[in-house]
């Protein structure tokens, strides 16, 4: 007779439905999923991985999958189901011949403490090393390969170009900005706490930055702060910050859009008004996603931990402990609450 | 002693001040100039060539001149000085060795009757032929050249891609539209009367168009023609038309920016809403300038004069009659008066 699986608690987080709007905690709710089987069960249809899941990751693109809209690049969440999102985990069990138990992964996995991956192809395997693990979240994860894919690929930089960050100590922000200085580069940063500001001059080497919050007028900031003008601007925010920022471009100047978290959660977003500027600045502004660029993937896990090893690139984060926090860590992404790179931990082993 | 030049009366359209709005007929004004000598005159400061005016353009461009803001990439008119547009003339007399009296040229010059070009080397000779002279103000002048730069160069057209064409049946959207038939995309375009609407379907061999003003549902207008789709928007109108087509492009779909005609005249421009397609879609929006591409003008005029002797392309205009109409033909640009790209005869030679 076979050996009883061990059993463990299952917790998840799910959401009750959808919404229109930012999302507040009580969109979702962490309920009580019985006892989980510690093992593959039986008939999954194709091999599959029980993971642990350690670290999960806050996104603010995962707020478009609380809509009900099917015409995304990503479908909407379940309502009633846990919220998906990347995550780094410890394989429990395994059926595919890839993955063994004790291995460690990251890519989409639920908001609870155990995951049955039934697609297990789209798992990396991560190599213990000296990097925290939850950095494959962030400074190796999804943030940071938007951040390698779209300053490299996007904006086309050149040595000594001037170089705007918005929302620069977040997940993406922080490193652009200071692939930015690596690539030679003037690079300034704008956040929303004069905390933020601190971190971004005093740990992540920008040249400068500024409390957006505390500028009555942004174009004339941005002008200060860059009196010959912009050449390169990393848009992570939309809105008055990117209106700023199309009367400060210099000609031929490229932008490339990442996120609009500002955005994100407002029913009637404010217009955009100064995209004549396209015209007589010649921009080039271009929406972009890291999934299109998976074949630079090795390449750029290769460059960065060269850069982390070096002592060239760092990384900050905002850790959340428990799976109870993350629908806070979650909903504080969208008024900026997050210092760094917003993760919840799960559990540490 | 040196015989006396021949004099004539030079007449001249004014702008009377600087304007923040829509231009108005009487922002401008006919003014007599008094005589002119019809010879270049000594102590020019370097070869010069006087010019009889024969046709001149109207742009939509120039309202951009009429404004006091110097950080454009032209410079305002001047109040009390004639306009300055493109035009083609006839060389009355000629201090610089590349030009005779008696040849026609195209170039800036002024709205009056003669002009006295002291940069002759703008001016390009034109090599008489079948083409009609006014034609070098369109299908083979700017507008014509706008077309062929944002087509080829901007939008990176593929054969069987869906192409959207606004303001199609002016000067630049109607060879836009040829142009992109002849590459093998099918081509929908949008004017804003019912003849226009059958000129492009008729005349300019344009799968489909329709009348903007009877749509009272620009996305759903556009989702009826492009089911699939939009690959490739050439943007020459900004405001709700662009937000109406963000929501309907494929994704890698690429937009070039030429013209924002709709919101030229308006001081508090409508917004654009609907830029996280950008994201979404991975479109690209590129704004461009013609005399950036100079270095294709002769390849152009190659192409496009051998596709007019084939009879491959047509080119519609609209002509308007004396030096006296130029303010009226000028302000109906921007309430889309014109049928084709609008021309204004100062003389026939």
């Amino acid at each position: 007779m076979e050996k009883e699986a061990a059993v463990a608690r299952n917790r998840k987080v799910v959401l009750r439905g959808y919404i229109d709007r930012a999302p507040r905690e009580d969109d979702m709710e962490l309920v009580d999923g019985g006892a989980v089987a510690l093992r593959v069960p039986g008939g999954a249809g194709g091999p599959a991985v029980l993971v642990k899941n350690l670290y999960l990751s806050c996104d603010p693109y995962m707020r478009g999958r609380m809509r009900d809209f099917q015409g995304s690049y990503i479908p909407p969440f379940k309502p009633g189901s846990p919220l998906e999102g990347f995550g780094v985990g410890k394989v429990i069990d395994s059926t595919h011949p890839g993955f063994s138990a004790g291995d460690f992964v990251s890519g989409m996995t639920g908001w609870e403490d155990y995951s049955l991956i039934t697609k297990p192809e789209q798992l990396r395997k991560i190599q213990q090393s000296d990097i925290p693990l939850s950095y494959h979240l962030g400074l190796l994860g999804m943030p940071g390969f938007t951040a390698y894919v779209g300053f490299y690929e996007i904006c086309s930089p050149k040595k000594g170009e001037f170089v705007f960050v918005s929302a620069a100590s977040g997940a993406v922000g922080q490193i652009v900005g200071q692939l930015a200085k690596l690539h030679g580069c003037y690079v300034v940063g704008s956040a929303g706490t004069n905390q933020k500001v601190e971190l971004l001059k005093e740990k992540l080497g920008f040249d400068a930055a500024f409390n957006y919050k505390e500028e009555p007028d942004l174009t004339a900031a941005l002008k200060r702060y860059f009196p010959e003008g912009i050449d390169i601007y990393f848009e992570n925010v939309g809105g008055p910050m990117l209106d700023a920022v199309l009367l400060n471009m210099r000609i031929h100047g490229r932008i490339a859009v990442c996120g609009m978290v500002s955005q994100h959660g407002v029913t009637a977003p404010s217009g955009i008004h100064n995209l004549f500027s396209l015209i007589s600045k010649r921009i080039e502004m271009k929406g972009f996603i890291q999934s299109d660029y998976l074949h630079l993937f090795p390449r750029f896990v290769d460059d960065i931990t060269k850069h982390y090893r070096d002592g060239k690139i760092v990384y900050v984060e905002d850790m959340s402990v428990g799976l109870e926090s993350g629908p806070a860590a979650f909903v504080g992404l969208f008024s900026g609450k997050n210092v760094g790179k917003q993760v919840v931990r799960v559990s540490q082993d």
